[in-house]
């Protein structure tokens, strides 16, 4: 029976994975580790929920000793967040897992690792127009994008050196992000359609003609689930993969909420530049060459208004 | 009055650098920090040796204590040690660094630190034909150059928040490197000519059609101490640089060698093909687009005979 951990499992993509996980591998154990509590997302049984600051070497030993076949990296602390606090980031994004890298590659060698890491990887500044990961070099403007790839690189000699089976997944701006708003200075970008779609009104901080880089819930959790079954060898010297997206501006968001929920809807969003968050989703590249993650099998994103419609279905 | 710290002070490079330092900037106050006792290059009384493992946080609390204006990272563990040696190339190459990095920025922020990376964070594999900083993205295929990368990103990243001003230059192989052969798998490109040169046999372990990427130790030490001198403007959004060299397979070497020092003296080295050694010196591209380096004001090398002309000279 497959064993799979999931790290920063309370958050917004660790119980997208599990929910999907436990859809797709219904005979799968899965151990979910945050340091808040995590909820059993179906009450399955199949599902162990630990409370675990993974920043604590003990706590990456027990859920190391717990023998995964297969761990997901995803606790973390995001872009806003390492920004303000570098000791925090580094802490959390960089050391921690680091730990939990050399935990894995000597108590359980060869284990399968998924971690995702970022499009922030990116500067704008390097990059002149596609980004990719086999020809644009991360020149990161900022600490999360950083320690993101920090980690990226660990991974990669972990992997050719065979103590552990890393995949490195650099994620898109995920959209609709249900739930409350968080410290991702990309926040906005699903605040502008769940707060209008709940009668709220919303702001949106930056020019309306910024395109920023999207994946949807749906498709995320379907490339993640990949992630772990593509065959070792396919991905060649580097374990490094762009995840399908697509660009939009803020200004085709609306555009598209207006199609899907109408004029009202739209109206409750109102322009109020933030020059904090417009400087830091202008150093993210918007447009990236997913041939890579094509030619591995993952699937293209669902696009703007079906995410919208799906986002509206989910919420009922 | 300007200190200048130099850590792996005992090494090749900080020996070179520190001659050149003292002949420089004669007023120039010189603290030199390895684990074995450095020795004090010229005698002069402007220099401090100290007997330091900066693995060990109190030793880079106590180099830092001493308020350096600029420092020079060197210490390190080479290639073929770090290959083999995964927990001391982490230790020493990352960990004590990073260390020393954070003492910094915390002590003594924005203090000027110039770090030897290596052309070792490119991967052949992903290559395809000439390197550069800014176009062509380091995979690398061996610990000690992802150790190194690693290194590099937290330095730029610090760098851009203003915490300290770093540099990070990327050196080509030396050549011709006086004294023992080393653990480096670049040791016999020196090897090849050195022990000639003193008339004790010499083995090619290597296709000796394979190119190697080199630089003089008087360009280099020359370009080291620009490095500390370039303004930190000019370096634009990111502190990475390689530093100019010159593209020679060991046959060039080799026929360079008879020219200069006659057929009698090349004779004494004999191929021996060690697959190992080819296996890393294959991993490594060949030539390098440098012209970052010459637009920041670095110089430009002075090629094979006039290098093995320069070494017989010193070696006298
Ligand atoms: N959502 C996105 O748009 C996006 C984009 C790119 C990358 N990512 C990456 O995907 C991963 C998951 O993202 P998310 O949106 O679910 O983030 P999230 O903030 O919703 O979840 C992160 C989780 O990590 C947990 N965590 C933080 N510190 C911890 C610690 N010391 N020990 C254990 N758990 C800790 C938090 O409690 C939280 O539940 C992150 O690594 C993130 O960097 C997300
Ligand atoms: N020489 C080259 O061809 C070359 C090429 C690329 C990069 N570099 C880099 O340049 C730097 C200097 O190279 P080098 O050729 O002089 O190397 P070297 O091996 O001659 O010197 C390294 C020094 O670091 C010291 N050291 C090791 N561990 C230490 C510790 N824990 N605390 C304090 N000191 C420690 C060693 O004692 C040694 O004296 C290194 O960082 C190397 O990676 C060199």
């Amino acid at each position: 029976m497959t064993k799979i951990a999931i790290t920063g499992a309370s958050g917004f993509v660790g119980q997208t994975l599990a929910k999907k996980l436990i859809e797709t591998s219904p005979d799968a154990q899965l151990i979910l580790a945050d340091v808040h509590q995590p909820p059993n997302p179906t009450k399955s049984s199949n599902v162990e929920c630990i409370a675990a600051d993974l920043t604590e070497a003990s706590a990456c030993q027990s859920l190391v000793s717990r023998s995964p076949d297969a761990v997901y990296i995803l606790h973390g602390i995001m872009s806003s967040g390492s920004e303000a606090d570098l000791e925090l980031g580094l802490k959390v994004n960089f050391d921690s897992v680091r730990n939990l890298l050399d935990t894995i590659r000597v108590e359980r060698p060869a284990t399968k690792v998924i971690f995702t890491s970022s499009c922030a990887v990116f500067g704008r500044a390097a990059v002149k127009d596609v980004a990719s990961e086999a020809d644009i070099v991360p020149y990161p403007e900022s600490s999360y994008g950083t320690q993101k790839l920090m980690i990226e690189f660990l991974i990669n000699d972990y992997s050719r050196k065979g103590l552990i089976d890393g995949r490195v997944v650099r994620l898109p701006t995920i959209f609709v992000r249900a739930g409350a708003p968080t410290a991702a200075a990309s926040s906005f970008v699903s605040g502008i359609v769940r707060e209008p779609l709940h009668g709220q009104e919303s702001e949106l901080p930056v020019d309306p003609n910024i395109g920023i880089w999207l994946s949807s819930p749906r498709t995320l959790a379907h490339n993640l689930v990949h992630a772990m079954n593509v065959p070792a060898d396919k991905f060649g010297h580097f374990r490094t993969v762009l995840l399908p997206g697509y660009s939009a501006t803020s200004g085709e968001i609306l555009d598209a909420l207006e199609k899907v929920a109408g004029k009202e809807v739209r109206s409750l969003v109102k322009e109020k530049r933030d020059e904090n968050i417009q400087r830091v989703v202008l150093s993210w590249p918007a447009k990236y060459d997913t041939s890579r993650a094509r030619g591995l099998g993952f699937t293209e994103d669902v696009g703007l208004e079906q995410t919208i419609k799906d986002f509206m279905e989910a919420d009922k």
